[in-house]
Parts: structure tokens; C-alpha cells; sequence
């Protein structure tokens, strides 16, 4: 069997490590597996298939005879280091912003428009990852009829703020039990027993950069230019899952039985949707899985072509490591 | 001064405690206290002004010689009773949802349709406290040009279950902590570190009763018999303050700057909207007050007459207590 010589970029964060963790599960064909950070962590040993891997520093060197780089770094780290991986000859598939909106790299969710990743010239951009789970959860409605507007509120975990997040939660929420005062670090405020509304810094007309991508990378994934959102980000005391309330209206009225049966089929999701019986997404059973669950779909009252629904994914998994291990798969399909 | 004998119907409960504790606050002109509640409950003592107060249960005989009756009991209760205490010559400000669509009877927010309130028959309904929050802080755009549509997703606390509700979230953390299994009883699932799409049976079309309440009280309290509402309403580890994500459309375009000035200048409304400086509402800073905190306020990406915004408030003070007892001064001025 071909196998291949892959590099995490950004080994030891949240996405890193998750990314090392589902090549594995998913039995991706790597032959050796480079594993970059920041010097600082350089030297650490992590478990690979049963073997031990020695995290090196990222350098334009540590590119060299590379096929694949899944990128886990910040904007300036992936920038940085670009030219060296297509120099290398890698195919760059990119967790950061960075290249996601630049014309020339693809932004792909598998299952919604995997066909684009074929296209690239060098670089793959992996999507946000409230915007990966929302267009997951609402591709195959997009197929029914094509989605004109949409207003969407996030209830986004702790974990999109990577290991620190998680931790900052967990300390919060200990030192509050023991009656200590709690100081924000990770996040601008307490996050736990609160919601902060702000996630990224303002963008465009009050809206915070968060906020924009899912309109922007929203309709480059789903092929919809025109497609209008607003959308509202806010940080719960949740650890790994986002959730999404999403209100969509379409070119034609779409019944509720209609979508419900789409999204029963569509690739990547689970309609989890029994009022009556208390089963809809949840971020608790959304967690370290990767399918993204769809419920709550019923008729928008303020839209005859509308829809309202609610969607959870895991923001680590399929809001990033695995979608970017999918979109690897497209790329060097097994033999 | 004139003084007026009060009873509380359901004083041992969240919303009924914090009625006693803002009539103290707030000095309403009580001459007798009666504090009513089940038959397992009296006996209990209970401060007021410095004073001791016994539980009494509540009966039909209760609310003899009482002017008015602050009603913080479930709809049997509050159907139970009404016929005595209207037979009592008392006025009944119920928080229960029994008689909030009643024709008959005004359902008021004071700060925005607070001459309804002088309307009665003997009994004013309070609203839901999501509705309370959420019209409170768009009451004064309503009044720039009619609202039309309101896309609503809410962020609900533990409180709005009562006392067990915060009782259940700390208990849960403090399980989890100790590695301890949970087991969900005053919610439907875990609400730890999770979030519960779902408050109140299915009611209309998929939408549960608590969804139901925002477009069906908020008709009546903002006199909008035709605004149409898509609310979507969440369980949220948080516990006392409820916060909400609004889309809404109007009659006209509605500027950023017009809608700012309109909310800071509005009755029961704090504008906090910088988001540069980290600025908005949070369920933390409006928690033990009686503002309603509004902020993010932007233009609605998707309609070009339509504006978003987030809001927050404490769901057992102005989303019920408070709420409540400004209804009594309406009925019961001082001289």
C-alpha cells in the first residue's frame, strides 16, 4: 500500500493533537509522521500508532520530502510557512484563516462540496468551525431549493479557544466551588455561569470577524454568492460542542417532511428530531464524535419559505481535525 | 400614609421569596403581609422588615381582607384561587400563565404598556420572563416604527425552573468534580456543562408552549396583533439571568445610531453596546437587578429594514418579582 509523508503543523494544540488522533482512527496511510510546534515544545514525545514521535520545531526545512501538512497553527504560522510547503511539494490543508477566502484555495466540508478540493493549486483551507457544522447540517436543504438568507445565534463550547479554554472553564468552575474569586485569562470575561457575546474582534458593521465567516465562508462552501446572513456568536460554559439556531429562508417553501427526510440522507449529519420524546441535538452526545445532529426543524412563522432548526457538532472533531483528515482522504484516496 | 394588606400566593418559591424581598426593597406601602403557599409549607418563618412572618396555607379564607394578591404559583393554583380572591375585592397580579391571553384581563410590562394595567377586572397577568426581557429591551424601536417579525434564540437559566433548578446545576458540578455520575431530575437531561433545546411541551407546529409565549404575549403587551415571531428557547448552564438573540424587521429602516439613542433613552433599559471595549450584556452583570441590558446592536445583514441585537436579564427579578410589584405600584400609588 502507497502510504504517505504527513506533517502536523501545530502538533501539540487542541486541533493538533486531535488531528494525530483521528489519522490514527481512521487508519490514514502515513508513512512518517512529522510532528511541528513551536521550539518551546520541541523535543516532548507523543504516542503514534503505538510508537513514540518526537515533536520538532517547525522550521522551512522540516517541510522537505513532505506530501501532506495538516495545518493547526494560527494565521502568522501558516502565512509563514506556506511557501516553504509548496516549495516542498506538499498539499497544504489549512485549519487557520488564512487562505480560506483567497480565490485561489478551495474551502471544502467533504460532504458538501468535496469535489472542490481537486482543485486546488497547493492548499485545501479546512472552514470554521461553526460554519463547517451549520453548512453540514444545512447543505442538503441548499440542494432542495437554494438558501437566500440566513439568521443564526451559536452557542460556541470552550474548546474554540483551544486546551486553554478547557481549562480556563474547568479552573473557573473549581475555584468558584471553593468560594475563590475568578480571573479571566483565555477568555475576556467569566465564562463559567455567563455567555460572552463576542467571539474574534469587530469586523464589519458591528459584527465580529467570528460573526462574518459564516456568511463569507458560507457562500463559498454551499456555492451561493448572494447568500445573506446574520449571525450572532456567543461563548457558553460548554466544553466541546457548538451548537447553532439557524432560521433559513429559500427560493421555494420547503415543508418540514421534506427537509426532515433531506437531512435524514444527507452525508455527515443525524436527524435526531422527537419533540415528543425529548430527543434533539445536544452538545453532551455530540461530543468526541463526528457526525453533526440536526433537530427542532419546523416551519419559520415569520416566512412561508423559511425553516428553523438547531444543529450541534463537536467543534474539534468535526469542526476541524476530522474535516481536515476528510479532505485529505479526497486528496490521496487509497490505491 | 395609606397602607394595603399584600398576600403572596406561592411564597416559598423563587419568584414568590423574591417578591417579599423587592416589596421590602422597594417600600411598597405594605400594612399586613400574608404569605401563602402549600399546606407542607406553613408554619415556616420567614423575615420582613425585620419581623417574623409565619407560612400560612394558602385557602379561600386566606385572602379575606386582602387589597392585593402577588400570585407566584403554578396555573392550578392560580385558577384555584382567583374566584376567592376576586370574591375578596382584591386585585390579583398573577405570575402564572393561566389568564396572560385572556381578553379580560391586561398583561403588562409597566415600562411598556403600563396604562393597560388600570384596565383590569380584578386580575393583571405578569408575563414569561423570556417575553418580559425581550419586549422590555424592544419596546422603544416598536414605538419608532412597528415591528413586524422577530427572530428570537434564547439563553435561558437554571432559574426559570425555580429554586430545584439551581439547586440541580450546582449539585451536578459538584458531582462531575468529584467524577461522580449524574442523574438529571428537575431537567429532562443533564444541564451541567450542556445545553437543553427544549422549555415546555410541543405546543404549535413543532414550537414548544415557551416558544409559543414570545409571539403571543409580545403581541398583546407591544399591541402588534400581527408581528409574527420564530423563537427557538435553550437551557443554558447559567444561573438567574436569561439572555436573547433578536432579529427583528419593521415597517422602516431603523438607523444603528436611531435604535441606540431610542434604548438609552428607554424605561427599565441600559444601553451596554461597545463592542470595541468588550462592552455588552451578560447574564453575570445583570444578575440581582432590574435592568434589562441591551447591546450588539447592528444592522440585520439579510433586510435592509432589520436590526439584531442581544439582551439580558434577571429572569426572577424583572423577568418575574419585579416585574410584578411595578404592576402593584401602577394599581396601589402613593398618595
Amino acid at each position: 500500500m502507497k502510504t504517505y509523508t504527513v506533517a502536523i503543523l501545530g502538533a501539540t494544540g487542541a486541533v493538533g493533537q486531535e488531528m494525530r488522533k483521528i489519522l490514527e482512527e481512521r487508519d490514514f496511510p502515513v508513512g512518517e509522521l512529522r510532528l511541528l510546534a513551536s521550539a518551546r515544545s520541541a523535543g516532548r514525545e507523543v504516542s503514534f500508532r503505538g510508537r513514540t514521535v518526537t515533536i520538532r520545531e517547525a522550521t522551512e526545512e522540516a517541510f522537505q520530502g513532505v506530501d501532506l501538512v495538516l495545518g493547526a497553527a494560527e494565521n502568522d504560522i501558516a502565512l509563514r510557512f506556506a511557501p516553504a510547503i509548496r516549495a516542498a511539494g506538499a498539499v497544504f490543508v489549512d485549519n487557520s484563516s488564512a487562505f480560506r477566502l483567497d480565490p485561489q484555495v478551495p474551502l471544502v466540508v467533504p460532504e458538501v462540496n468535496g469535489a472542490d478540493a481537486l482543485k486546488n493549486e497547493g492548499i485545501v483551507a479546512n472552514p470554521n468551525c461553526s460554519t463547517i457544522i451549520t453548512v453540514t447540517a444545512v447543505a442538503a436543504l441548499n440542494r432542495l431549493s437554494p438558501i437566500r438568507t440566513m439568521v443564526a445565534s451559536t452557542y460556541q463550547a470552550v474548546s474554540g479557544a483551544g486546551t486553554g479554554g478547557i481549562a480556563e472553564l474547568r479552573q473557573q468552575v473549581t475555584e468558584l466551588e471553593a468560594g475563590r474569586e475568578v480571573t479571566p485569562k483565555v477568555f475576556s470575561h467569566q465564562i463559567a455561569y455567563n455567555l460572552i457575546p463576542q467571539i474574534g474582534g469587530e469586523q464589519y458593521e458591528g459584527y465580529t470577524s467570528e460573526e462574518m465567516k459564516l456568511q463569507n465562508e458560507g457562500r463559498k462552501i454551499l456555492h451561493r454568492p448572494e447568500m445573506a446572513v446574520s449571525c450572532t456568536c456567543v461563548r457558553v460554559p460548554v466544553v466541546r460542542s457548538h451548537s447553532i439556531s439557524v432560521t433559513l429562508t429559500f427560493d421555494r417553501p420547503i415543508s418540514v417532511e421534506e427537509a426532515r427526510a433531506a437531512i435524514a440522507a444527507a452525508p455527515g449529519c443525524r436527524l435526531t428530531d422527537d419533540l415528543k420524546a425529548g430527543v434533539y441535538p445536544m452538545p453532551l452526545d455530540t461530543s468526541d464524535q463526528d457526525l453533526v445532529f440536526v433537530g427542532r426543524i419546523r416551519p419559520d412563522l415569520t416566512n412561508p419559505k423559511g425553516l428553523t432548526l438547531w444543529c450541534c457538532g463537536d467543534q474539534i472533531r468535526k469542526g476541524a481535525a476530522t474535516n481536515a483528515v476528510q479532505i485529505a482522504e479526497l486528496l490521496f484516496p487509497r490505491a
